[in-house]
């Protein structure tokens, strides 16, 4: 018998929030992908056609953590129409060194969202100038939203430009984030025009056609791609790919497979063995980030189980430590 | 809000047992395989050396039946000095339709043991002869065990001869499964003893040197090897791959990569595209089984999802019917 700690998602979000500390948490996930021997398989992607389903399963063993974390995200595409969110899935947490079950994390999601937004904070955080003040973000999902919460974290922010392809959204989105953010935020009629100027752009659709153009690039920007998570996906032209004077992948393997890499290869834009140094490499200090002022860096961020590990470990011992949840045995 | 039913293994115990219906159910999943638009993408493997631990997630979506099915499967193998079981694992049940997390199955490996049992009976029942009394098997662990009491549910099986590395493990499992089964099992000094005279042949160990070899085959002999998941394993001997009159594979890419197959290929003693039938496609009739009374048959299962995914319905239909376990909302 072992006891079994079961949190759902309330209890998930009052334990965990998108915050400096979950943040910090990603970015030893990243600095760990760099320098211990962290176990991370490849994806394994379950497709239900017949229901526009699909579920993605990760993990990583990261030495140091007693424990490792199983995600299973799901997204059904036709949940909409039912009423129900098309994102879902949940967490396992496992002892690392005994394998024994000892939390599920019934999150619907939610820790993903936070880890993936806290990503894009890492990447601006290194990558990002400094002063940079300025944000673009394109789409008006959840991520749109996380994303722009998290480079105020990391970044002096003032204000932002919102593109989305949806007009309407765009607008009640940006008119939202104001409010909640305390900063100007706008909704601009194309990509262009939300380009023009920014300091940050990320980029938060499941387009299959590129938003950003390499032609539109200004000194000194960075950039954010963490939208595409499959093989069809596609938010960056190739040109820009091979046009950023750095551009880097949270895991280079999964970037060229899911990410915008994949697309800049297949394009010929740039080569097979495009140099592309991990975000991982960049914070542990074993690859150049950016260089000066004027640079165009590039993050690529397709989703690591190594931040589905920390983020679950996180997760837990806030929950633990407030003794939320329920604890069974089995 | 959505209701969670949650079973625990005591619960689980309850609701399905190693009996004709767990067989009938895993023959359809074969069945399925080979008939349907099934779902099956390659297992997930997460390796901690650190601990002597690794993790199998499988998974498949099955047409028809409502739910899915992924499975984490733990072994890790410094445990018994913890006074712990090796293996363990959950199963978690999703809609298939909207990818909503319906039961938590905290069975600690118990219906993987039931699963990979029955598919041992589905073996001997479509390709062992039909008058098949005498069984042989080897190793002395739970599948030793299960596998011998499978074959008594589909063949007249009288009289069992066990071998296990260890001679005294293997006297002490002989003796407790004569008095279970009321039938003769008899411990016997090596693999060739065991092996001869046997109608049904099954393997169960985690042996990384072939424990059966070409040369003692005889006619009419049915063999299941069943032991090797993973690529190092190996219970039998490359030419008796190549020796046998019909090779069937649960699932041929994975027997390419982590079956008896496997080994074979890589030894030369079959080519790599060597005619391998899948079980569900014998089931189904797509192609032909054992046909006479001398031929000798090979049945090399690796464990696949569809397995996974229909003894979870099972199970969970089972234990819903018996308003068996907690459902809880989150």
């Amino acid at each position: 018998m072992t006891s079994i700690r079961l949190l759902n998602e309330a209890q998930l979000r009052q334990a965990v929030a998108l915050d400096r500390e979950a943040v910090a948490c990603v970015e030893q996930a990243f600095q760990a992908l760099a320098t211990k021997a962290v176990s991370m398989p490849p994806i394994l992607r379950l497709d239900i056609p017949e229901h526009h389903g699909e579920v993605d399963v990760k993990t990583a063993y990261v030495p140091g953590l007693d424990s490792f974390a199983i995600k299973m995200s799901t997204g059904f595409f036709d949940n909409p129409a039912l009423g129900l969110p098309s994102l879902g899935g949940l967490m396992i947490l496992f002892s690392a060194k005994t394998g024994v079950v000892e939390a599920l994390l019934l999150d619907n999601g939610y820790l993903t969202d936070v880890r993936t937004a806290a990503a894009g904070a890492v990447a601006a955080k290194h990558l990002a100038r400094d002063d940079a003040k300025k944000a673009a973000v394109f789409g008006a999902g959840v991520q749109a939203r996380l994303q722009l919460k998290a480079l105020m974290l990391v970044r002096p922010i003032e204000q932002a430009a919102l593109w989305a392809r949806r007009p309407e959204q765009a607008r009640s989105t940006a008119d939202e984030l104001s409010k909640e953010l305390g900063i100007p935020v706008e909704a601009k009629d194309t990509p262009r025009d939300a380009a023009r100027g920014a300091d940050i752009l990320v980029t938060t659709t499941p387009a299959e056609q590129p938003i950003l153009q390499a032609a539109w690039l200004e000194p000194g920007q960075h950039i954010t791609a963490m939208g595409s998570d499959s093989p069809h996906k596609n938010e960056i032209e190739p040109a820009l790919v091979a046009a950023a004077d750095l551009y880097v992948a949270d895991r280079r393997a999964q970037c060229a497979a899911l990410g915008e890499l994949h697309h800049a290869i297949a394009a010929g834009a740039v080569p097979a063995d495009f140099e592309a140094p991990e975000l991982g490499e960049i914070l542990a200090a074993q690859k150049p980030g950016r260089l000066d002022r004027t640079q165009v860096t590039l993050a690529d961020l397709t989703g690591t189980g190594v931040q589905d590990t920390a983020i679950a470990t996180l997760a837990r011992a806030k929950a633990q430590a407030a003794n939320a949840g329920v604890v069974f045995e089995s």
